[in-house]
This record gives structure tokens, sequence and C-alpha cells, in this order.
């Protein structure tokens, strides 16, 4: 069976756009690969050694959510990357083959500085992280790692150095790892832009029926209809996006055209999405509340004895990688 | 008792310059100081991926050369680092911290591109080589540090990682470490420059009498003695340099007397060096052999273990300092 690596930071709740998002394709690939899910705590360093304290509670209600959605611990491997020692034994090898320069070209490494300012991303481990995202992959050995398609670079990134290490090495030690090309839904916020935590519009899993309701009452529409008799364009509304993951096809269909041609308001509209949300979410929040209150625990002991099993295949790749340079390794 | 740190590249057999110079400062240490002793392999790739599979042999060769000369593993914690994992660990949580212009502006590393060439520099390990070396030092808790006056830049950085963290996590969770200056006798090859294996011109410990005999035999010597009744300067010979290890201090006053004028020629000061050298090598050069010929499985066995021992006290300081970041922490 093929292998699948994938991991989250560890941003504390999930939101409708991290559910409906990498999270449901998890579950979709579950049933079909080998999964190795991590929570990328040493990522999460990177751009945020500031808010470090918050990592651990931010872990758990992210697992938490995890269990709750659906991703299944007797399918797939959970692990937390700080816990297998040997991502960081292989991001050490790794940067020994990696050039400084291609780091600095990497496009999202611009990007991310001028988005998220230099204090947060002067640091080496940030210039890094495409070679701990490769020792993530490579150490699994893993054969795909779902990305969408502005992704495709970083991947691109993790082929190169295995290609590299191969070379230098004279063997195939490391597997390339293709992309598992994935369409997310497009998922807006309470404001109108893009569904993210930092920007404060976010709908959790973890928010009650009265918040949703809160929530998706003050939600931004299609702002051309000003008046209940303006007609607008659905595909453009973050309401009409979120029917579209929790309402019927049919209804779903006639909300189109009664949105277009102005025969249905935006409260009307927004009604129906409470209504079929929280129906939707009911089950998965209840049982997200069960284990919030009563499996802490043991949630945290599975995860823990889980990272031991990854950490077990991660030391075969490891080892291996080792005596493929050192030859006649001492370990 | 403080704890002093220090490693060794592994570059194989040991020449004087290596033991009169690091080597013996070590030696020194191991009565008065808790002192951890590494093979810094991981050190050796940040220049030399491309000579990797010697790093076995060179590390062999360079463990046998410290038991020989009196290194004592009773005394001392000798150890292996790409044995102990958690130097891994620490330097990938210390990358999180560290600015790349800091590594940029330290002044080695630019000197160092200039001397071994783009191609050997390039790597983004060789650009984090302090940080490695910082938790290299961190990892044990070193009061102390030997080093020579122009390291002092290198420990200096260290000490700023360690403030850093420190404030960071608003404990004294690292100790910062001193610099022990060491001063190390000059020592050159036998063409006159620096003794160093990469210039071809070293004296061994491993070297056979004959071998001695015949690079001393051609070795550099004061250029103004072109005949013998020219008067020499004994102070920039590099035979002279090693009589200061080798002779006695009253014949070695007598030999500067009859250099500086002109009443002993230099094939009579080359015969007495080899008579002193080997005289005063012939006992380590035999327990070298011995060991060599007889211990070769018992000293990596010995090392393995003391790597543990050296593991056990670096996991203390890396879950404290994991701990210090991210709080409550599942490890
Ligand atoms: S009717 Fe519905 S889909 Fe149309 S703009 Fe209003 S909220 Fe959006
Ligand atoms: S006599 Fe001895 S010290 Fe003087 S130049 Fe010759 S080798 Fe050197």
């Amino acid at each position: 069976m093929s292998i699948v690596l994938s991991g989250m930071r560890p941003t504390g709740k999930l939101h409708l756009g991290n559910l409906y998002g990498a999270l449901q394709n998890w579950i979709n690939l579950q049933d079909k690969y080998e999964c190795y899910y991590f929570v990328a705590d040493w990522h999460a360093l990177t751009t945020g050694f500031n808010e470090s304290k918050e990592i651990y509670n931010n872990t758990l209600e992210m697992i938490i959510d995890w269990l709750a959605f659906g991703l299944d611990p007797q399918k797939t491997t959970l692990f937390i990357q700080s816990l297998v020692k040997e991502h960081a034994e292989l991001f050490l090898l790794l940067s020994m083959i990696t050039p400084v320069g291609k780091l600095e070209r990497v496009p999202s490494y611009k990007d991310q500085i001028a988005q998220l300012g230099e204090s947060r991303t002067a640091n080496y481990g940030f210039l890094g992280y495409p070679v701990l995202m490769s020792a993530d992959i490579i150490i699994y050995k893993a054969n795909y790692v779902p990305v969408g398609i502005d992704q495709l670079a970083h991947l691109e990134f993790t082929r190169e150095i295995v290609r590299s290490f191969n070379h230098l090495v004279q063997k195939e030690a490391f597997i390339e790892p293709e992309p598992l090309l994935s369409e997310f839904p497009k998922i807006l916020g309470t404001d109108g832009r893009k569904m993210s935590k930092s920007y404060g519009n976010a709908i959790y899993l973890a928010d009650s029926e009265e918040q949703t309701v809160q929530k998706i009452k003050t939600m931004f529409t299609d702002p051309r209809r000003i008046r209940k008799t303006d007609p607008g364009v659905p595909k453009e509304c973050g309401v009409f996006m979120l029917h579209n993951i929790f309402t019927d096809s049919q209804v779903y269909n006639e909300i189109e055209t009664s949105c277009t041609n102005a025969s249905i308001g935006c409260t009307d509209c927004k009604n129906m999405l409470i209504k079929n949300l929280n129906n939707k979410l009911r089950p998965i929040r209840e049982t997200r509340r069960y284990l919030q209150e009563n499996k802490k625990n043991e949630i945290i002991d599975n995860i823990k004895e889980s990272s031991k099993t990854a950490s077990l295949v991660a030391k075969v790749t490891l080892e291996a990688a080792k005596e493929a340079i050192f030859g006649n390794y001492l370990g």
C-alpha cells in the first residue's frame, strides 16, 4: 500500500476551512493509503517562537477536532513531530546537502517575510523550513503528499533533495514523493476574506450553536444585494459557499437561482444555512465535547504511543541514510 | 566540579600539531574538570560531505591516538556526536532563535568560503555550523570551553544564543559558557608551513621511526643557513620548535646559542631531534600499535557505551529546554 504523509501546524481549534479543506481530504485518503498524519509543532516554532507556550494546548485541541471529525487512529498513524526525534536528525543530515541559495529562492520565503515581517522570519530555522519539511516526508518513505496547486514548488524542492542525496550516495536511499493534487473548497470567513484564525473571521467546530448563529447572522454576503430586490451573484458570496457544503444539492441549486433573480433574501438564505450547518455538525460537536470532557488523557497517551510507532518507522530510514553516508557506521 | 566541553573533527591519525596542541591541553584538563570530549562527525559533514565515507575510519584512528597519548576514559566522558541524537534536536531548537544575519556575520564564515571554495561551503549546514557548535556546548551545561584566542568570537556567539534563549523563556534554562583561554605551541610541518594534514607536511604518532627519520631529514630549516657557517634564527625554524617539545630545556638552550653563532650544523641538530622525538614517542607508539592490533572492537564498544552516558546527560538539558518552550510538554 502506498504511503501518504501530511502535517498540520498546531493552530488550535479547527475552523470550517481547515475541516472541509485539509482534514476532509485526510479522511478521504485514510482508507486508500497507509497514512502518516502529524502535528507540525517544530514548524510552528519557525514563525511563532513567541507564542510557543500555546503549542501544547493548541496541539490537544487540534487532535480532538481530528478525532471528532472522523480521522481514525486505527487506520492511520497519528503523531507529534517533536516526539519523533529522527525528524531533527534527518533535518541536520539534509542540511549538509542543501544549498543556502536554493532555500533563499523558494518562492514562499520572500512572500512570508513580506507578510509576517522580518522579526518573525529572520531566524535560521525559518530559512530551513523546506529542509525540515523534506525530512518529514522522506523519513516515512512517503510516496504521496497531498498538496494544493500552490504548494507544488515545495514538493519539487523535496524531490530535488532526494535526487541529490541518492546521487551522492550512489543508491536509491530515499524515495521521491509524488504530489497528490487536491482541490480544496473555497471557504470565506464572516468578513468576506479567506477564513483564517488570524483574521478572527472563522467559524469553529468547537463553537456552540448559538455562537454559530451569531457569526452567520453577521456574515458578509454579496455586496450587490443592498435591497432584497437587488439580484446577487451567489458564486461570490461566502454564505453560498457554505451552502455548498451543508445544503443538499437540489436546494443549493434553488438558492443559486433565487439569489440571482432576487426571489430570496439574505436573512432567509442565512437561516437555512444556520439550520443545515448546526444539524450537520451537531453529532460531531457532541463527540467533540465528549472527547474534550472525558478523553483528554487517553488521547494524549494514545498519540504518545503512536508517535513511538512512527519513530520506529523513521529510525529505519534514518539508520539507512547514516549508513549510506558514513559507510561502516558505529550506530 | 566545573564542566568542560571540547570536540575534534575526525580527521584521522593525529599529527604532532594535534597531539601537542589540543590533545595535550585536553589531558591537562582531565584531572581538574568534568570533561566531555567528542568526535565532531556532524561537523565534518558541513564541509566534507564528499569524503563522508572516510569518517568512520578517521574516527577510529583518532580515538586510538587519544587513548594512546593519555586521554583517560575513566576520568572523562568520550563520545561521538552523531551517536547522541540530542545534539540534532537542540540544533533544530536553537535554529528557531538564531538570526540568519548573525550567522552570515560570523568572521570565519566568509574566510572559510574564500579558503575552501563555494562548492564545499554553499550548504545550509555549513551556514549553521555555529548553531550546532552552540548546541554541543549548551547541552552538557558546559562552564568552560578551551579555545585559542582566535576562536573567542565563536564562543561569544554561543553566549549570545544562551542569553537570547534565557530571555525568551524568562529563566536560566541554559548556562553561559566561559572561554578557557589556551595557548598552543606553534608547530610547523616539514615544508615550513603550519603543520596540517591537508598540506601533506605532517609527522604522525602513527608514523614509524623510519618514516619520522625521513620526514625530519627533509624538513625545512632556517633558510638563512645556506652554509654551515651562516648564523641562524632558531625561533623561526620548525626543527627548533619541535626541540622545544622533545628536548630538555638545557640542551634546547644550547641549540639556540649554537645555531645563532653557527657552531652547530642543521644535520646534527636534526639528528638530535630525531633521537629525542623517537625516544619520547616510542612507548606511546607501542601503545598505539597494541590498541590498533588488539583493541579496536573494545574501543568501539566503549565509546558507544560512553556515548549513551553522554546522551543521558544531554537528554536532561534537552527535555528542560523543550519544557521551557512548550510549557506543559507532552514528552
Ligand atoms: S441570498 Fe444567500 S447567496 Fe445570495 S447574497 Fe444573500 S446570502 Fe449570499
Ligand atoms: S641548526 Fe637546528 S635550529 Fe638552527 S636552523 Fe638548523 S635545524 Fe633549525
